[in-house]
């Protein structure tokens, strides 16, 4: 898991590139810290932009139940996609409109999408989903059936490239700029957990397990996620 | 603005269509809600999903500074994308892994990009989206130099087709499984604002500007967005 992704044309960064990333520990950490992707993919020449949850096992991604299934089925080969995360960290109002902007940390993660068809593969795949994001739940869960396998498509794609962008300066205008009487600040954004509200039609006694204690009221998401990550 | 987009194979709602939307109502309070979304497109067969930031204008999406630029600006009749927000509102932990789900609103937008290439339009444009992000903010900045403006592509589109999709029911777990001694639980998530951090070379005595006191240290960005959305 060491080294960078391999650069071309499809993941290099154009805009601002120093902002980009290709070695793998940080397009990991931001893939990481994120419950939520966007993934791209065509049919018949038209773009499509689906949000879905999403797990990283080392160079794999998975995802599941997306539009693109019914095409992928069809292309037994595998169709080409990009899933893309996105952190959003600040707000940046600056003194001119053109170095308003935000912080932010993004990967996105080219690749040739395939339906994860093997039973055993996909049963597993499906247990290391919770687990990812919920420590030891998928073992205290009532059991899928037959049915539930077959009603969910798992899809999984190899990381061919990936390029990571991050920045994280604030406000940064220019020179001339800063002693003009204008308000410019940063403005932090932060994902945050509310109160976890257990089901009303929880039997009385059924204790919160231990893999769900860092699911506070107040925490940061992506924090969560981290940790959960391992 | 009333009525509903017309609805074709593109944008039906095909898994879950229960949470289907299509009234422009709906729609439009889901992209208002947010700063960022995702813009897939295809370059030559591949797909590709950029983060932006965005604005909408009636029955027009417009966004700036995308890696499609170069694209667009070789095919004049503009190019297919397909825009998506999506605000995550919860964590949904059932007692099955199948039932395991999340809580969001996501809209997809299909439509035709084009550059605004008119440069009242496009100065127009720009002052539009600061002062939709932070009310009556463009006015109180420094000019745009002839060089900053040349330098920002604004690219815009007509929403020809739309939907959106809402899942709000938390734990919905099969009828027989919620006397089984499993935890289950609806853990919100909400995007929030911390503290303000005016830039530290401000001068002495520039003033919180009052379209800005709506960006206040834990409020819900969505509901601040939604806010200024006018």
């Amino acid at each position: 898991m060491d080294g960078s992704y391999p650069v071309t044309e499809r993941n290099k960064v154009r805009r601002l590139h120093e902002r980009g990333r290709y070695d793998r520990e940080s397009v990991h950490a931001i893939l990481d810290a994120a419950m939520l992707c966007h993934i791209a993919y065509v049919i018949e020449g038209q773009p499509y932009c689906t949000p879905t949850v999403f797990w990283r096992e080392g160079d794999h991604l998975y995802w599941h139940g997306s539009a693109a299934s019914r095409m992928l089925r069809a292309q037994k080969g595998g169709v080409p996609v990009c899933l893309t995360v996105t952190h959003l960290d600040s707000l940046v109002l600056a003194r001119c409109g053109f170095n308003h902007s935000v912080d932010y940390r993004s990967a996105m993660c080219f690749g040739t999408a395939h339906i994860v068809d093997d039973p055993a593969h996909k049963a597993r795949a499906l247990d290391a989903m919770v687990n990812r994001l919920y420590p030891q739940r998928a073992a205290t869960l009532r059991e899928s059936t037959a049915q539930e396998l077959k009603a969910t498509t798992v899809i999984g794609m190899a990381i061919e490239q990936a390029s990571g962008k991050i920045r994280t300066k604030g406000v940064a205008d220019e020179e001339e700029d800063y002693a003009l009487p204008i308000y410019a600040a940063r403005i932090p954004v932060v994902q945050v957990l509310g109160t976890p509200e257990p089901c009303p039609r929880l039997p009385a006694g059924v204790p919160l397990p231990e893999g769900l204690r860092g699911f506070v009221a107040g925490r940061r998401l992506d924090e969560v996620m981290t940790e959960n990550a391992g």
